[in-house]
């Protein structure tokens, strides 16, 4: 079993003290669900659903899913629910006689950026797209530019301070003015915006722009932020285990808790001037 | 074109003191991207995504996501991109000639809670199987329950204090004891996994029982509450416009901006004594 946290090594930003510290960053791994049941006198298996979670109480995590879907009804309709191949798939076995209507599940659906069942295959799945680490050289960043975005971003944020509600996500350039800000329930949508309007415009690969966004850094945000060519993502709040494992291995630089004059910097360190 | 707020009355508890006053919540509505391509000689046009998102930039946010999904490489891929059936579906057609593999795309789906193209849609899904307005003498809560379930959630959180990334989901009882808590990096697992383990002890439906969640309430959160048959969510932040209709619809208890003595409520009043 995985842990729920993991140790990393960071580089914190207080004022005009810069150190190295031994953090933690909460754990993001992917998990299928893959769901067993009879029809027409055979058994079927299929794989259901793949989300980014924290391991833990996954057997929970997959029969609530399946429960809220509609696909349980109650819990005398599980045979079996058990781990298989590792521990980041969970098998569920309904009762025979359970009718599946699989149909509703997969009328509407919401394609995720994962694209295996462990963060070492999510990583190698965005290799075999093509994408590269970014050199080194892209984009430089001051530090007095990074602490500078968030409060042009609530400046901007016409909707947030009505409602409280809105994730934000704002492109800005070395030095730091706004190039686009944008405002969702949905904090990855709030990046589609942006990353949509950055192509619209012609300006994608966005080698010298940086991304900056209310709330946490998922696998998800970092990793729109590769495909937009970005070389840094800046969040107000902590970053998962996986957008850290990939920024570092794509070089992007990932900065975290960014408040006031301080901030943690968690991969690409030597972008920030 | 929908507002990104609109005006909704609340009740806020202020210690001791209740008052009605006109508030604001953000927009979350259903945003369908539909492509169009051509293959074979021929156009097809095929449902993308569904996702619960804030009206406005809409265009952006269909071309964005496709652009992170890996099925547009450039604008100069795009031949029309445009609403079409009213303000939630955006129809992207791509210039012929441009190859697009869906399949890999649809091997990995993240299923929504959303059934339907608009607010008004989604909730008639949700009358459509078979759900009901929940009884008003279902789970009284007091307003000193309400008021201590945040204290003891972050008591019991566990690994939040080491990473700060973590979302909480906590089910208790209207003595305000703590039934249940998980942790993750995603609000709705949080969520799932504590309706799994009640679904599990087979105390589904739960309908003494109150969620707490960390963050927001969105519609998804808000039908997950629905479906366990729990008559109070109270979430630490904000509620989206689909989570307050859907709460009024069904006469469950929203509570939000839960946070020391105050909180709003936002729909199912009558719940807290």
């Amino acid at each position: 079993m995985t842990g729920r946290s993991k140790p990393i090594a960071v580089t914190t930003i207080r004022g005009d003290l810069r150190e190295s510290v031994d953090d933690r960053v909460a754990v993001e791994e992917p998990l299928e669900i893959r769901l067993g049941y009879e029809q027409g006198g055979k058994r079927h298996t299929q794989s259901i659903s793949i989300t980014m979670r924290t391991p833990g109480d996954d057997e929970d995590l997959a029969v609530g899913f399946l429960f809220s879907e509609g696909i349980l009804r109650s819990a005398d309709d599980l045979a079996i629910v058990k781990p298989c191949n590792g521990d980041n798939t969970i098998r569920v076995e309904l009762e025979a006689g359970v009718a599946v209507d699989l149909d509703r599940l997969q009328r509407h659906f919401y394609t995720t950026s994962s694209c295996g069942v462990c963060g070492k295959a999510s990583l190698d799945a965005l290799r075999v797209q093509g994408m590269e680490r970014l050199p080194a050289v892209d984009g430089q960043f001051s530090r007095s530019v990074i602490v500078s975005v968030p409060q042009q971003l609530r400046a901007a944020q016409a909707t947030f301070d009505e409602t409280g509600g809105l994730h934000a996500a704002a492109v800005f350039d070395p030095h730091g003015e706004l190039i686009v800000v944008r405002e969702d329930v949905g904090r990855h949508n709030a990046v589609d915006k942006v990353v949509g309007f950055l192509l619209s415009e012609g300006r994608l690969p966005a080698r010298d722009f940086g991304l900056m966004v209310s709330g946490r850094a998922s696998f998800e945000l970092m990793q729109k932020t590769l495909v937009a060519g970005m070389p840094l993502l800046a969040a107000v709040s902590a970053p998962s285990s996986l957008a850290v494992e990939l920024a570092r291995e794509f070089n992007v630089t990932l900065v975290g808790f960014l408040r006031g004059e301080n901030f943690n910097i968690y991969a690409g360190e030597e972008r920030i001037t």
